[in-house]
């Protein structure tokens, strides 16, 4: 058992919005998980705001609210930065590494624009600063890219990390409608911004490929090094050629290593059909990774919305308490859960039975009631004509328990209509 | 500057197959680079093989190879293990372990079949045990896991994670070819062993879902807790139905939460044309992974090979030596690598030109002669009916300098044949 009365972990919370209200959320409800994970309790030690006077949600315990900045920092172990911004969220941070305590935020404007200053801070204190929800919300980038990829060459970089765009972009081209009107539309259903320029031009995305291309090729890269070009002179004949082409318009974030350094951009790009990032739909975010050793890498997810960053942050908490509570080494495989491992037969799931049946009426009631005896209910029937005087049905059912799969099967051999059960196979990733 | 004068970290490598010497050629070529990313020199102590006097490749130091693998752990921080198989390894491991030292293994049959042992022993020194390339090869999964989503809830992971079974699935359903003729084509071609059984009846995926299982939810998942089904069943006929119903046939390592437990399985299923997965192709892997406030994530990689498993091996070695070297924190940001940033005039790159244009002879060889003014060869021209009297061109070209676009594009407006530059955009990912 990991130390059970060590002393807890204290988290302070800077800003209460969206994510800092699921980020509280979290922590409350997986207390004890986390001090299972961690090796210590971890305590909320406040949440600061600017107005405590304000209505929150009823997660957010009201008596630790604060608008005391330098108090709260000075009174927790680690500082979790989710205000946003330039100010004060830099001078907040700059504080809290000044004052060794560890630091995780989900900052990307400040990350792009402030990185050298709050990395060479966290060296100097030789304490943590993780981002993890910085780059591509729920997303794992930071550590594959800074640690997994530690003993390779990131040789190039290729993201779609802007959900706004890409959503625009992929309605523009599975609907053929012109860039306008999708942005209208997005912005009724809430998917882009009234002011939807940050998105639109590119400017959300040159913040990512900064902090990806720091990490990737241990440089410092900064907004004003990325060239950007947005999606808003993408016309729908621009839409139209590259289907003809064999391509799809994304909005690519691309950091690449040239002969004699580093290039960081983001524009519209045609991508191959066949390429990984082509089938990237919707708000999804994903980055495509060429690695000297490792070849090509890509990472899909959400990349934004309150719940996906903050299970960003949380795992990135979790490293830095783990650090704070256990001493120096890697994240331990002590066995915390308590869920035993279930016989297959525990599993629910869809089957879909190939039969091959005599063709005459009556047969696929008589299937039918074989299934129902054992409580599976059918989903779609497909009847085609087999050899001479049969027929092939294929049966997708809904999700039923597998440990009735057997006996079914056995009953549907015995029935006389039933000439051969061809195949049993399972339907996932519905 | 990291500690310039530390102590050197000592790297024990044991077995030198095709994964054993791409880590020796790495951490040979990239020690400068290691250094700098520990902050200590990493050396390699010696390279255990059974038999010292067999011919080895070039990259290997005759003068490191030893058969004493007591006294080679004996003098060597971290032990990285890569002989495969039960014994010796499992010995050699829980002996390292035992003396403290910090072990780096790619052995997925060991960690399924032994990893509670070993897991234990770990913790009970303190020490650490990482293991990113036993699961997936090059991709990382260990990381994002047990630390992006330390915070969050993995409630089901679906993996392709055997590129044979993938490569053969893939054949089937690209080509309409039976099972038996894709497996004797893919041991012609080295893709499948000659004794296939590993692979295609799921002990291999199966090895890799209970280490995942493991991982994911945080319980000591064996070998024999998975049921296992292969592919050698799969017909022509399953694969035929399947496409019919808009679905695709993969071989997937499941672990899923119940109400009551956890339930890891392998077997063949049906994945929907429209997820992630489908479009899995080849000998590539990928793990979707659904978590309760990350939502849906997947990763994707080389999930075998010399090179890539080196990479993850790499990725471990450079994690632990930090640990070795650095005391208890995460990696730093430090600016070590010496690229600089570059403008974007000097990125290579693709174009696709669209071009309104007179509809006359001798149009194409005058834009086709401001492009070849440039230095830019032209790899495909597209023409169609523009508005009367034009005509539309759509021009791909080969990769050329971003430094010559601006200029070639006035260029293309100041010609008499050229009605409209239409647009400009980049192809990328080819």
């Amino acid at each position: 058992m990991p130390q059970q009365t060590a002393d807890p972990v204290k988290i302070a919370i800077l800003g209460c919005g969206t994510v800092g209200t699921q980020v509280i959320r979290l922590l409350t409800e997986q207390a004890e998980d986390m001090a299972a994970r961690v090796g210590a309790p971890v305590q909320i030690s406040g949440v600061y705001v600017r107005d405590t006077s304000v209505e929150r949600d009823p997660v957010v315990p009201r008596d630790l609210l604060t608008s005391d900045l330098a108090a709260l920092i000075a009174s927790s172990d680690i500082v979790v930065e989710l205000m946003g911004g330039i100010e004060p969220a830099r001078t907040a941070i700059m504080d809290a590494l000044g004052a060794g305590k560890a630091v995780v935020t989900a900052n990307k404007a400040l990350l792009a624009q402030k990185g050298a200053e709050l990395y060479e801070a966290a060296d100097a204190a030789n304490t943590d600063l993780y981002f993890e929800a910085a780059v591509a919300g729920a997303i794992p980038l930071v550590r594959p890219v800074r640690e997994s990829l530690a003993g390779d060459r990131v040789q190039r970089i290729l993201g779609i990390v802007n959900g706004t765009t890409n959503y625009v972009l992929d309605e523009m081209t599975t609907k053929g409608l012109p860039y306008d009107e999708v942005v209208a539309e997005a912005q009724r259903l809430g998917y882009a911004e009234a002011d939807p320029t940050a998105d639109v031009e590119g400017h959300d995305a040159a913040a990512k490929a900064a902090i990806l291309a720091s990490l990737a090729f241990h440089q410092r890269v900064s907004l004003d090094d990325v060239f950007c070009e947005g999606i808003s002179s993408v016309t729908a004949a621009d839409v139209a050629a590259a289907t003809e082409s064999g391509h799809v318009i994304k909005l690519l974030a691309i950091a690449e290593s040239a002969d004699d350094g580093v290039t960081v951009r983001v524009h519209p790009a045609l991508v191959p059909l066949t390429h990984p990032l082509a089938g990237v739909r919707g708000a999804f975010n994903a980055v495509f990774i060429e690695a000297e050793s490792a070849g090509e890498l890509m990472f899909y997810g959400q990349g934004a919305g309150g719940a996906p960053t903050a299970s960003a942050v949380m795992g990135d908490v979790v490293s830095v308490a783990r650090h704070i509570a256990g001493g120096g080494k890697g994240p331990r495989e002590s066995n915390y859960a308590d869920l035993p491992v279930l016989p297959i037969s525990a599993a629910l799931t869809r089957f879909q039975l190939r039969l091959n049946v005599a063709d005459r009426p009556g047969v696929l009631a008589a299937v039918s009631a074989i299934l129902a005896g054992k409580g599976i209910s059918i989903e779609t029937v497909r009847q085609s004509a087999g050899a001479e005087g049969t027929a092939e049905l294929v049966i997708s059912t809904h999700r039923a328990p597998e440990k009735d799969l057997d006996q079914m099967v056995s009953d549907l051999r015995a029935n006389d209509a039933v000439n051969a059960v061809l195949s049993v196979l399972r339907i996932e990733g519905e």
